[in-house]
């Protein structure tokens, strides 16, 4: 089958064997695969994040169930926003048919324990034509929801996870600091949860323009006016939760800034590097910074009902489409906040 | 009045004016008061922290209710863990008599609004032979409790809003990093909740031994096994809250590289410099990190009432007693730990 292949922090694309499922698996072929923030910040900090990685593990008890970890010089293929077609069942499954669109979260199983998704040397993601899923963990696709829509089902899941976290309540209020992928679902979260002011900020007209289309109040350029002066102008007394979906070094520090005494920050976006704080800050103001990562089973599912229930509509986040060809060129593309939002691979 | 004071971040001792109580406040005599790691803090970093006390404000709307900056050219006295006489009353007052035993949450307000005593060129802190309180703030010292022992209301005050801060359950474990007066603090507080396992770690060994006598249930040399290797042989098992009472660079990001998945951490070490963490930790673990300062007026009293009614039994803290001449001299003391944990000043 044809892939994107990433092999020693390089894309190239490739032709690799078939994947054949295994015992409790069904092979499917990918119909759309949403290129995520993740996946460019792999390519490039693959290494110091795999040596973080190897530090993490080392310093905890071994989890068998940690997902193995990638072999940098093997064919890894990535992808975890999809949506295929089931197309041929392994043995001993039992939920799902050939013909089946499904989503899944990004894990896979077998007798060796589980691999990720996307970032797996041994199961392939979906930059490529097929793909192998646990029948077991597959959600079928509901309410004929379009393919390209449902691939937007991790990504929403994502913002619905960092919002549930938060412990946002609708009469707080929502700082929102970037709206690339992460801090759109953030805000169609909030929307649909009904907090009361979200207030929203990115440098791109663009993104901003998204951010308003998906329930932001107040959307600002913060090289015009500071997110935090426009929340003041137009709410500045409800609790505020800052939702950090930048993730590049120094907004922490800036967040914790502008944060008002007693608030929280919840940080999703994801800085690669290392960063620098200033502590006092967090103390004189005793604030709350809560990471988050990824989301639960249940979330993802409920994220999938929103979108198939027209609980919220994304599809104006997907701002290009490609084939697997076009998959190198299109993570270069996606540096440009103007032009796109999510693009995705339909093989 | 004889004082010890800071002038353009040096100690002196001096003869001041005595002060004067104006309507409403009491003019106390100061029977002990004990040295905080803050006031080392401030007199060695003294003028970073006032360009960040500047940044922090600037980029807040005003508060007419925060306390007024100290001027580093003027008398600052220093001292905010005291317990004082009232020798004279001022107009306005109610509450209090002459030859009552009291202590307050550091903070005098008049007309001009409020200065943070220990911190304020305006008030003197409790490193003077006399000092002045708002008779609606000071609380009695009661069931005759030594005054050498409700000088230690104020420390004890800041371990119980960590721990409250920290929303930790009985059915919950403790790690606390460092056992100077303020992890100390925190160790009292958990053993009055009745946390079920206190495991704390120092490089002392004397500070080990009062973390011991104050209830942890396991206590480390660090050097020779990480905390958390010993919360793991004791426990490993509940879910942990980390409190990081030593407040040097590094500390944040070791105790986030140790943290179990999903842990909280509290910051109640007070770091003065700008410090280095990876958010990836954080994010890869959702870690929660909670900042810390101060207490609530209640958490005040009731430190004061635990105290009084033997819920804990802080006295082995106390490691030495001084008049004002010494205090120059007790702030370098205070650099060894194993000579020290708390110095009282007693005019």
């Amino acid at each position: 089958m044809k892939a994107a292949v990433m092999r020693d922090w390089a894309l190239t694309i490739e032709e690799l064997p078939d994947p054949r499922p295994k015992s409790g698996q069904a092979l499917t072929k990918v119909l759309a695969c949403g290129i995520c923030g993740s996946d460019l910040h792999l390519l490039q900090h693959g290494e110091r994040q795999m040596a973080l990685g190897a530090e993490m593990r080392a310093s905890q008890p071994p989890d068998p169930m940690a997902p193995h970890p990638l072999d940098p010089h093997g064919s890894t293929v990535m992808g975890h926003e999809f949506c295929c077609e089931v197309v041929e069942l392994g043995p001993d499954t039992s939920q799902l048919a050939v013909g089946d669109r499904v989503v899944c979260v990004p894990g896979v199983f077998d007798e060796t324990g589980v691999h990720s998704i996307g970032f797996s040397s041994v199961y392939p993601g979906g930059y490529a034509e097929l793909m192998v899923l646990n029948d077991l963990l597959a959600l079928k696709v509901p309410n004929g929801l379009p393919s390209h829509l449902a691939a937007l089902t991790e990504p929403l899941a994502v913002g619905i996870h960092a919002v549930n976290k938060s412990g946002i309540a609708r009469s707080d209020a929502a700082v929102v600091i970037g709206c690339g992928p992460v801090g759109l679902a953030v805000i169609a979260d909030l929307t649909m949860k009904g907090v009361g002011t979200i207030v929203a900020a990115d440098l791109s007209p663009r993104r901003r323009q998204l951010a308003a289309q998906l329930g932001a109040h107040e959307v600002v350029d913060p090289s015009a006016e500071p997110v935090i002066e426009a929340w003041r102008r137009v709410d500045g007394a409800r609790p505020l939760v800052i939702f950090e979906a930048v993730g590049v070094p120094g907004m922490l520090d800036a967040a914790m800034l502008m944060a008002p005494k007693g608030s929280r920050i919840v940080v999703v976006g994801v800085c690669m590097e290392e960063d620098r704080v200033r502590p006092l800050i967090g103390i004189g103001k005793e604030l709350n910074l809560q990471f988050v990562l990824g989301y639960t089973p249940e979330e993802f599912a409920h994220s999938l009902h929103a979108l198939a229930e027209g609980a919220t509509d994304l599809a104006a986040l997907v701002t290009g489409t490609v084939g697997i060809d076009d998959v190198p060129r299109s993570f270069s593309d996606l540096a440009n906040p103007e032009a796109h939002a999510k693009i995705l691979v339909c093989p």
